[in-house]
């Protein structure tokens, strides 16, 4: 099959999506063909549109539309508390636990020495200057509690020594709802290490 | 959040898709913001297209962008053996197998009298004058084996009795690779009914 007729040719392209293999791209794509068709146009519509307006905030590498991201430029956030992510993804999932009222720092990665990206290749530079700059009281390093995350967390408290701000980690430990006989060693040591007084 | 950047319209129309939630969507979307320009292009236009030249087979019913589909106009097709599908989808699962070489005729749904679906919102007239007017030898009726699937198969093979095409129904019985313990009894009394004699 190489001439490809539309619907394989949607059936490909939606095949490339993370996680949707090729039995989901023929029900998506069987879906969108038989859809309301403004539906199936608003998606595409939507794609074009979030590749050709998306742009990183000048302050914090979010994605935006402005140059000012919504959470930077929003003057009830706390501005003297910065908490640095991996992802937009992962500022997004903070943001819908609606707890964390400072602003972000979207690094684009992870120093990562087997796939070649070091300090530079982030935006690492970026948050020394914003922290020094800005007055800022409080760093929060949520990057993910993986061995590059980890890593990359040290490197920012030790570049961040002197700048005057409190660097934090967040917690690692049991996640919430699980069950203690399923958590791995490495879990279960960090939630000894990070025992809290109950009072 | 009345006003939605593209990232949020983008992942409220992902979120339409049958099957996704509003996390894949977001990890969708932000796989499309993030992925070489081209793949996003790409699907769009793929979207675009699929709507715009799709439309039905003129003999089978199934989803073409020409006159015919490609398997009405394949001469190595046998004309003589017609499958009737309930969808375009049930189609292409029929065909993955690549053990069925006759044609297909698709009725674009199973009569529902609770949906209010009548034989004349289906496509059976036209099978009908089919199986007439092609000297068709052998009709499978492949309607999913579900209570409006059962019916609708019924309804045909009783449209077809006089018209000279043997009319046989799809097997239905244990699933190959499952376990007798778990099917339910419909299915197993089923597959008492259709037992073969081992020669």
């Amino acid at each position: 099959m190489t001439a490809q007729n539309p619907i394989q040719s949607l059936v490909a392209s939606l095949a490339r999506l993370p996680g949707i293999g090729e039995k989901t791209a023929t029900r998506l794509a069987l879906f969108l063909v038989n859809c309301p068709e403004d539906h199936a146009r608003e998606l595409a519509r939507s794609i074009i549109n979030a590749r050709e307006k998306i742009c990183f905030c000048s302050q914090c590498f979010n994605y935006t539309e402005q140059e000012l991201c919504s959470i930077c430029a929003n003057p009830g956030r706390d501005g003297h508390v910065v908490c640095v992510v991996e992802t937009p993804g992962d500022l997004m999932s903070i943001e819908r636990t609606a707890s964390f009222k400072g602003r972000y720092h979207v690094l684009h990665g992870v120093i990562s020495p087997l796939d070649g990206i070091g300090p530079d290749q982030l935006r690492i530079r970026e948050l020394v200057d914003r922290i020094r700059e800005q007055q800022i009281h409080e760093v929060i390093i949520a990057t993910n509690p993986t061995m590059n995350g980890n890593a990359t967390a040290m490197y920012i408290a030790d570049r961040l020594k002197h700048s005057g701000a409190t660097v934090y980690r967040i917690a690692q430990g049991v996640p919430s709802g699980s069950d203690i006989g399923y958590a791995d060693q490495v879990t279960l040591r960090c939630a000894l290490d990070g025992r809290r007084e109950m009072k």
